[in-house]
């Protein structure tokens, strides 16, 4: 009896933003396949029976080989277990998870997915900056600013020059320098807000808010660090307005915003 | 004692894809108050004695104008009750939570985001599309085509056609022969494929496949009818590999996508 692999969305950290169906795919799992970001509260929903696997990648280093993740979940299905594989937010969603689902594919594996709260939906929640909102922002993006081992960002950047999207940059904290001076290039005003969310719905969630000539110098200074999500738009204006935005945690560096200035 | 009000997401349509605190937030309701998109079985987690009210808004009309459901909420919210207003996917994704929460923000009354798996990766999870995936998309774009009446469409073209960012396109059925036209007139290739997802997550999920270049034509010719959702990509073709993609209620068009043409 060959088993199944569940790619299953755990979200930005509370382990309250699981959906039913992860909670569901967690429970019932014979092992669980997880990366870094998923919480320890989340993996102890899994059955103690269960064999939990960290393949932990880190910013800096991929602890576990792609491939070898693909064979490691190829492996456990083929032996018959019911295997989660566990990815921070959705697993659609610059995680890689259609990546291993074709390898599964391949290996003649059923596979299926579970969706999962994305970082930026998190960040907007939890700091009360909506991704779009009528007047400030027609639509939203998402970009990674991961680049390949000594390569350039690969980035459009005149089509990312666009005042009324939501531009939200994952795995930014290494070239949002870069990001913030080429957008500025491109002709995005140097005071368009910009918020910098580490460890968003977490105990540990700090945020940041600056401009966009001034975000890389700010967060330097403040010492966030991975993983942090940047959201870039006038979106970030209604920061103030809403009641939700006041909890503890607030961090709020010496470069304020200067709205529409 | 004043009341609170919850600003929920409830996802694309499946009751298992709401998150833990949806739940929660649905069954400590005192009243609940519902967009159309929320389906009967999602309000049935909602206590007997909770008040239910409908503010169903409609493809063609607004039943209930924004300012009266602002003043519904607050209205509640000041009668001590714990109110949760649900809204399909995301209430932070084209949900105009913002404006709600605004509204209730000047008039003194607490406020909370929930956050809910949007329709786009409702959609994703269930057709097995990605939203990235590296070398087809490097990122991924959530755009509109609701227009104002009578307004032209206020989408930046040049910006938006950009072959390696996936494009997701809500409330489009109306406009996406309009959309289709421009994206292909800046440049966007006339083979680009496009999946349309009707009802997505839900028993009644459709899909149909075409190119940029037909699918206003396929999409009339299949009757396909709200809510829709286009995603728009060379993601698309990694439609067929995965098997997650074969349950029944598969839909295809006679125009199939010729893939990389
Ligand atoms: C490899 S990507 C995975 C993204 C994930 N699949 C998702 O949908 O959120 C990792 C990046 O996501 C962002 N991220 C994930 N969780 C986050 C959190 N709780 N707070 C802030 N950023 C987060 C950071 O930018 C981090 O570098
Ligand atoms: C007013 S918008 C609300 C979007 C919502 N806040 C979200 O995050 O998904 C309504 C549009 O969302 C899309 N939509 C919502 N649910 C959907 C589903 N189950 N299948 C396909 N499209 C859906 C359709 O494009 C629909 O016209």
């Amino acid at each position: 009896m060959i088993g199944k692999v569940l790619l299953v969305g755990a979200g930005p950290g509370d382990p309250e933003l699981l959906t039913l169906r992860a909670v569901k795919a967690i429970q019932s799992a014979d092992a669980v396949v997880f990366d870094r970001l998923v919480s320890p509260e989340i993996l102890a929903l899994a059955p103690t029976r269960s064999r939990k696997i960290s393949v932990g990648k880190t910013a800096k280093a991929h602890s576990v080989p792609q491939e070898q993740i693909n064979e490691l979940l190829i492996d456990l299905a083929r032996d018959g277990l019911a295997v989660t594989r566990l990815k921070g937010g959705d697993p659609l969603i610059f995680g890689r998870g259609s990546e291993e689902a074709a390898a599964l594919a391949e290996a003649g594996i059923p596979v299926e997915y579970v969706p999962g709260i994305t970082a930026a939906q998190g960040a907007a929640s939890s700091t009360g900056i909506p991704l779009t909102h009528r007047g400030l922002a027609t639509g939203v993006r998402y970009v990674t600013g991961h680049r390949a081992k000594d390569q350039p960002l690969d980035l459009d950047w005149s089509s990312l020059a666009n005042e009324e999207t939501t531009l939200v940059v994952y795995m930014g904290v290494a070239s949002i320098a870069e990001i913030a001076a080429a957008l500025i290039a491109h002709g995005m005003p140097r005071h368009l807000p910009v918020m910098a969310v580490a460890d968003a719905t977490t105990p540990r969630e700090r945020r940041l808010i600056s401009r966009l000539d001034e975000i890389s110098q700010a967060l330097a200074k403040a010492g966030l660090t991975a993983p942090v999500l940047f959201i870039i738009g006038h979106v970030v204006t209604l920061y103030r307005e809403l009641p939700v935005c006041l909890p503890a945690g607030l961090f709020l560096d010496d470069t304020r915003i200067r709205v529409h200035a």
